[in-house]
């Protein structure tokens, strides 16, 4: 006899990505694989005054288990916030917080997502998102993209010829893996279509306010007059991760969903991290803290652009990200990325390759560079590694198709 | 147009409880209603201690994304706690930390549970793994329990007879919300039964080393010959919920799916939490917090049953449990809990009735009660006004029949 798994676990397996990133664990390995912040930009400091302060003056209550939706004084912070920055004009009612933003999409596919119904994403996208609605076993149709977001003229053809699309899932700022971010004009037209067709959307906004240059654009919540869009993101790119404190921030009837589905789930995020970050908040300057991590990953997104100018053959091409962590780059048609970082590997530098970021496959000569967790000098060098590497391959193919 | 909802969110309903546990919020209420530990037992100055190291020492890994499977030292000691308090013999692969073992829950339905397939329970069972597992649209059955716990030849019958069962869950130490405990007896005979049917079992634990009296009895998992018990426990009774730290035991087979569960559901416990407990472990000494815990809520223990024995009718019986935070009130049979509660409100004292503990509906005429959350002196003046509710409802049910 043996124990018979749900079926929905058919469908996940055991990453790639996975192996890749234990691999990258290795001394001397200079990684642009995972998607990790720059530890050295994390408030260390301030954050052993805030821990001090929290436990001394609420010790009993920041220990305790607390309410579901989150703590009440962050929910307005995140509200304000939101509101300032991304033009959304949403209240503390409309934030739930959750373990990080990952948790928003696990939740989401239990919200809305029978088996067999079908989640539109951009082509390509999150590889975690991915991974986290494939548990509810949806089919997932990839929107072709281009440097500008979402094509709306292949959106508009896919809602008028699928009738069970129960979910969209975009990421408009920075996107991960591409980098790209959606101009104004898409964001409206995108808007115009979903109110027609009148179905709900996942804004996955992480990166959003890491711009580099020029001004946020207004979040597509910020133009959502039917309640649709269910904007999530995190305190994990412009603070730091280990706190494992995201939000929701969506219409009160969803959120109740919501906060149904996180009773069930694991009850309450951790009251402690949030009061910290709603007194760090107070106590510090939360937008000094962002202005230095952009300035940070600026010079890095600087060097590694310049360096990829610099080194790549002219048949490679890659994106120039305005914010964010990560560029996106394409190789000829028959190079194969997956090979390519085995060669890469040896040479002590790693990406992820691209077909992961597929929900049906394909991308197969892509990949994905992070250049938020690696210093300038470590980018310099992993980059002729790489390019070195790339050079060979191609020399080596030829070599093999004349042999 | 209006935007659907996924089937399994039929089941999902705005839980009559938390209406309870809002009212108990109010000045004045004394409330057995939740299964809050007592926040005067958190050690609080040992924290600050901890929290100022591990961030001295450790700050950048603390505050950024870890494993999915927990932190390695955290997890050596979990398994070396369990198998020194609970007889098993499981090893830091076996372990896997969890946002409190609510995620556990979750988690196992998300692994094992396809639409309309059996879950076996107790009867009655924790309230908050009904709603856990319901998401994932099982059928349960209870089984009957009597003060041993789960009655074995309705087990055995209903095993025999239905083809379907995918998992049993079970809380053989202190049970929420009864406070009964298995003895030695009743779990080799459960696992003998286990054996034979080789079914999965979720064996939770999160009361077990709060025994007031007696040896701990081995945990099911410590029987378990065929690698098909999945031990789940927290820190949040021992220690302190505030972190939400949990975690799930198990053969490695099983923990290579939960570890693909969590890393969609939400990537990573935060692991400076984690860094802590480690911490603390190392420089303070964890079983004297455990001991200082079970002499508190034993003598509220005391408290409550000896003024239930003093107070109540004849006809009002309730369990004697020997550790945990709960124990069980059954009414005579023309009680409704519901109704006594509305007058207990009025009142300013608060149970939870009984009928949420029932996966398909009944057991109106019970209660829970919690005593680890209120003093002694609250304890008695808060039996005193539910006995006094319980007496005129009695005499208004009599007036009502004469009437």
């Amino acid at each position: 006899m043996t124990v018979t798994f749900a079926r929905r676990m058919d469908g996940l397996k055991a990453s790639e990505i996975r192996e890749i990133l234990k691999l990258t664990q290795q001394k001397d390995m200079i990684s642009f694989a995972g998607g990790l912040p720059a530890p050295e930009s994390f408030p260390v400091e301030a954050m052993q005054k805030v821990a001090q302060k929290v436990l001394e003056q609420q010790g009993s209550q920041a220990l305790q288990y607390s309410t579901t939706e989150g703590y009440e004084p962050l929910r307005e912070k995140i509200a304000e916030r939101m509101n300032r920055k991304f033009a959304t004009s949403v209240q503390a009612n409309n934030v739930l917080i959750t373990c990080g933003s990952q948790q928003a999409l696990d939740f989401s596919g239990k919200l809305f997502l029978n088996e067999g119904d079908i989640v539109l994403c951009e082509s390509p996208t999150y590889l975690a998102a991915i991974s986290a609605l494939k548990a509810y076993q949806p089919r997932f149709i990839a929107i072709p993209t281009d440097a500008q977001g979402m094509v709306l003229a292949e959106l508009e053809k896919t809602l008028a010829s699928q009738k069970n699309v129960k979910l969209i899932y975009v990421i408009p700022d920075f996107q991960n893996p591409t980098g790209n971010s959606w101009p104004l004009e898409r964001r409206r037209g995108f808007m115009e279509i979903i109110n027609r067709y009148h179905i709900p959307v996942i804004e996955d906004n992480p990166y959003g306010e890491l711009r580099f240059e020029n001004k946020i654009i207004p979040a597509l919540k910020s133009m959502d007059t039917n309640g649709l869009v269910i904007f999530t993101s995190t305190f994990s790119k412009t603070f730091c991760p280990g706190l494992r404190i995201g939000w929701i921030a969506a219409e009160e009837k969803f959120i109740e969903k919501y906060v149904l589905i996180k009773q069930g789930a694991d009850l309450c995020t951790s009251i402690r991290g949030q009061m910290e970050i709603a007194t760090y908040m107070d106590d510090y300057d939360f937008e000094e803290n962002v202005e230095k991590l952009i300035q940070l990953y600026r010079v890095r997104r600087d060097v590694m652009i310049e360096m990829l100018e610099k080194k790549l053959p002219q048949n490679v091409t890659f994106t120039h990200p305005q914010g964010g962590l990560f560029l996106w780059v394409q190789l000829p048609e028959d190079i194969d990325a997956s090979e390519l970082l085995q060669d890469c590997l040896k040479k002590k530098v790693a990406f992820i390759p691209g077909e992961s970021f597929f929900p049906n496959g394909g991308g197969k000569n892509t990949f994905r560079l992070n250049y938020s967790n690696m210093a300038e000098l470590n980018i310099r060098e992993g980059i002729k590694r790489l390019v070195q590497a790339i050079l060979e391959y191609q020399t080596d193919s030829k070599k093999r198709v004349v042999g």
